[in-house]
C-alpha cells in the first residue's frame, strides 16, 4: 500500500525547509506505516494537477498540505474538484464557524474568507481547524484501475500552516492509517545534557551493536544546541516482548548515561525542572545579560510556571546591574561585566531581590561585536545559585550570535536541573 | 525548461528534515531559474526507477542527490545506467583518487568503494569530491520527445551528505544552470504587521489583477503570528525594467498599505525598531508578565542592541509588580494584574526604574490555565509610552499558550514601532 505526500506550495520550491514533510513522515514511520513519496510542487495550477493525478493513479492514501487558505494562490480544493470529478458545495456550517472565528476576535469576516475555504468536496468528511480557519477535508473516493477493477482509496487535504496542519493530522490521519498498521511499534525518546553527542555515541554503541542484528530494533540519535536525543524504535506482534526489550535497553543506556538524562519523549528540560520545583515547593529567579530574556522566557514556557517563577531582570547594561542587582561598581572595573566575579554578584543581586530560594544568572559576549583581546565571541560565565551557594563556570560556545545565545540558556537550564538534584536529591523516574 | 531535484534517501520519507531541498531551491531561485518539483523517494530501485523514468520524460535539467555511496542501497549509478540506457565503466583514475583518500587517512581503501564508487557513466563528465570519496557526475544526453524530436538533456548526481554535495552544487551545477537563465530576476519582500492576511490580500488584489497576465510578474503571501509577508518577483531582460516595474509594484502597495509595511526583504520588526531608535538616539525598556521574557530576547536579538535598551524586567507575579515597579497594590486588587490599569502602571514603573525614553508593558492570560469568568485565555493589554504618555490597548488572542505569546510580542513590537513613528516620524524608506 503507498502512502503518498503532496506539499503544495511555491515557498517550498524556493529555500522555504519544509518542515512537514519530516513531521509527517517521522510520525507516520512511529506507526511503522512509511511514506513511500514526498512531492512538492508549486501552488499553480496545472502543475499541482499534473502531480495529483500521477498520485491518484499510484497511491492507495494521498495526503496533501497547503493551498486551503483564502488567496487567489490556494487552489488545492478546486483542482483536487477537477482531477476526481467531485463537485464542491459551500457548506453552511464551515462558512458559520469561520465567521465566528472573525467574530471572537472583533473582526468582520472578509467575503473572500467565507466563500473560498467553506468550499467542501461532495462525500467528503470535514476536519476541523481549532487553530485557524481553513477546514481540512478527508475523501474516501473509487478509482478504476482498470476496466474490472475498483480501487478504494483516501485523500486528505490539510491546511499549510503548521500550528493547523500537525494537530489537525494528529486527530485525524494518524487514527485513520493506525488501520494500515502490520506490526505494532513503540517508541522512547530519551533527552541528554550536559555531554558531546560523540561521547554519548561512545556510552551507548555497545548496546546498539548487540541489538543491530535484531531489524525490529532501531536507532537515532540528534543533537541540537547541546541537548540530545536519542530515539528507540522497537516492533513486534506482542506488546508486552515490545515494552520489555525498551525497558531494557533503557536500563542499559541508564547504566552509562546517568543523571545526564534528564527526560524522555515530550520532556521538556524547563518543563523537568519546573517539576522538580513544584514538587519540592521552591521557587526560582533569574538574572541575565547577554541573553536578553531567553532564559526567563524558557523558565515560563511550561503551563503552570507561575508557581515556581516570580520575576527576573535582564540587566543588559553596566548601570542596570549596579542599579537593579547591587553589582559592584569596582567590580565592573576590575573584572568586567563578563567575569565570574559579576555573574556570582548578579546572583546574589537577585537572591536578594526576589527571595527566591534558587537563582541562575548569565553574562557574556553573544557577539558578533563586542569581543576584546582577553574576552572573545562566546565567552559566557553561567551562575546558579542554591539559598546564597553561588557556583559560576565559564563556558566558551561557537556559532552565531543566536547560537551562543540558544547554548547559554540551555547550559544554564542543566545547571540549575544538576543544583536542585545536588541539593534536593529529586530525580525525574521513568 | 524544467529543472527537476530528486532527493534519494529512505531517511527523508521517515523524519529526517530535507536541507537539500532548500539549499538547492534557494541558490537557483537567486539565479532566476526555480525548480519545478521536488521528488523525495526511498533508496529502492523500483521507486527510484519510477521517478528518475518520469522525471526524464518531463524535465531538461535533472538533479539528483544520494545514492552514490559503497553500500548495498546506494543504488543512483546503476538506476540512470538503466533509465537512460547508457553503459558505465570502472573509472581508473577515480578509483585511484579514492584509494588515495584513503591512504591520507591511514585506512586501506575497502574493496566495496573502490569498486562501486568507480563506476562512472560512459560519456559523463566526474564531478571532483573534494570532503569524500563518492564522485559525482554530469551527463548530457538525448531524449527522443517523439518520433522527429530529440531533445538534449541533462541529468546530475550528487553525494547524500550535505558537506560534500552543497560545494559541489555549487562549483558544477550553479555555473552550468547560469547558462539557462534566460533573463534576470529580481525580488522584493514587504513586511507587514497590523492587518489581518485576508485584508492585505484584498489591498493588493488589484495590483496583482492587473499584472496577472504578466508571466514576468509573481507573487505570493505568507503570515505567521501576525505577521504577513508578500514576495514579489520580477524577471525580464533588462536590468532597468526589472528594477522600475518592482519600483511600481512598491508604490502601489505602499499606497494602499502604508505604514503597515514595516521593512523590506532582510529587516526584521525588532531589528526596524532598533535602527529607528538608534537614529533618533532614544532608549526603551520593558516590563512584562505573561510573555515571560520574550520580548525582551526580541528587542536583543539583533546585534549592537546594547545602544538602546538598558535592562527590562520579567514581573510574573503581584508581589514582583509592587516590588519592582511600583504597582498599587489597590489597583492590582481593584482591576486585576490583567487590566488596563496595570499595564500603564507597569509603563510608569519601568520608565522611573529605567530612564529609558520609550518603554513597553505587557500582562495578560496566557493559558491555558489562569481564566476568570470575565478574563478569558488570551486576553492581553499592552502598553506603550513615550516620555510618560502611556497608552494601553486591549486584545484577545487565540491559539495555545505559545500562539498568544509570539502573537503578544509581535503585537507588542509594532505597537512601540507605530509609537516611534507617531512621535518622531521617523520611517524606514525604500
Amino acid at each position: 500500500m503507498n502512502i503518498e505526500l503532496i506539499c503544495s506550495g511555491s515557498e517550498l520550491l524556493t529555500g522555504k525547509l519544509n518542515t512537514h514533510a519530516s513531521f509527517i513522515g517521522d510520525k507516520l514511520n512511529d506507526l511503522g506505516v512509511n511514506l513511500s513519496l514526498i512531492t512538492t510542487v508549486a501552488d499553480r495550477k496545472n502543475e499541482f494537477a499534473q502531480v495529483l493525478g500521477d498520485a491518484v493513479k499510484r497511491s492507495a492514501v494521498i495526503i496533501v498540505t497547503g493551498g486551503l487558505g483564502p488567496t487567489f494562490d490556494d487552489i488545492t480544493v478546486e483542482t483536487v474538484s477537477e482531477i476526481l470529478n467531485v463537485k464542491t458545495y459551500k457548506d453552511e456550517n464551515v462558512a458559520k464557524a469561520i465567521v465566528q472565528y472573525f467574530e471572537k476576535r472583533g473582526i468582520d469576516c472578509p467575503a473572500a474568507n467565507n466563500e473560498r475555504q467553506a468550499q467542501i468536496l461532495e462525500g467528503a468528511k470535514v476536519l476541523e481547524n481549532r487553530f485557524g480557519t481553513a477546514p481540512g477535508q478527508m475523501l474516501h473516493f473509487v478509482y478504476n484501475e482498470s476496466e474490472n477493477k475498483k480501487v478504494r482509496k483516501t485523500i486528505f487535504l490539510l491546511p499549510g500552516p503548521p500550528k493547523e496542519m500537525c494537530p489537525m493530522f494528529e486527530e485525524n490521519v494518524l487514527p485513520f492509517m493506525r488501520s494500515y498498521q502490520i506490526k505494532m511499534k513503540k517508541t522512547l525518546v530519551l533527552h541528554i545534557c550536559g555531554m558531546a553527542e560523540s561521547l554519548v555515541d561512545e556510552k551507548i554503541k555497545p548496546t546498539i551493536d548487540y541489538l543491530s542484528a535484531n531489524d525490529d530494533v532501531e536507532f537515532a540519535i540528534l543533537a541540537h544546541q547541546f541537548l540530545i536525543d536519542v530515539k528507540v524504535s522497537v516492533s513486534g506482534e506482542n506488546e508486552l516482548t515490545i515494552d520489555d526489550t525498551i525497558k531494557n535497553i533503557n536500563q542499559e543506556f541508564v547504566n552509562v548515561l546517568g543523571d545526564n538524562i534528564y527526560g524522555y519523549d515530550e520532556d521538556t528540560l524547563e518543563g523537568v525542572i519546573q517539576k522538580m520545583l513544584i514538587e519540592t515547593k521552591k521557587t526560582v529567579s533569574v538574572a541575565e545579560s547577554c541573553t536578553g530574556g531567553l532564559l526567563s522566557a524558557k523558565l515560563t514556557n511550561t503551563p503552570g510556571s507561575s508557581a515556581v517563577f516570580k520575576q527576573s531582570v535582564v540587566t543588559y547594561s553596566n548601570e542596570a546591574k549596579i542599579q537593579m542587582l547591587g553589582v559592584k561598581a569596582e567590580t565592573l572595573e576590575q573584572f568586567g561585566a563578563v567575569s565570574e566575579e559579576t555573574a556570582s554578584e548578579m546572583l546574589t543581586g537577585i537572591l536578594n531581590l526576589s527571595k527566591a530560594d534558587y537563582a541562575v544568572s548569565i553574562t557574556g559576549i553573544a557577539g558578533p561585536d563586542g569581543a576584546t583581546k582577553d574576552k572573545p565571541v562566546g565567552l559566557v560565565y553561567i551562575g546558579v545559585s542554591y539559598k546564597g551557594n553561588n557556583e559560576v563556570n565559564k563556558f566558551k560556545f561557537l556559532g552565531t550570535r543566536s547560537d551562543i545565545r540558544a547554548r547559554a540558556v540551555n547550559v544554564a537550564l542543566d545547571s540549575l536541573r544538576r543544583m536542585i538534584l545536588k541539593t534536593k536529591n529529586v530525580r525525574v523516574k521513568k
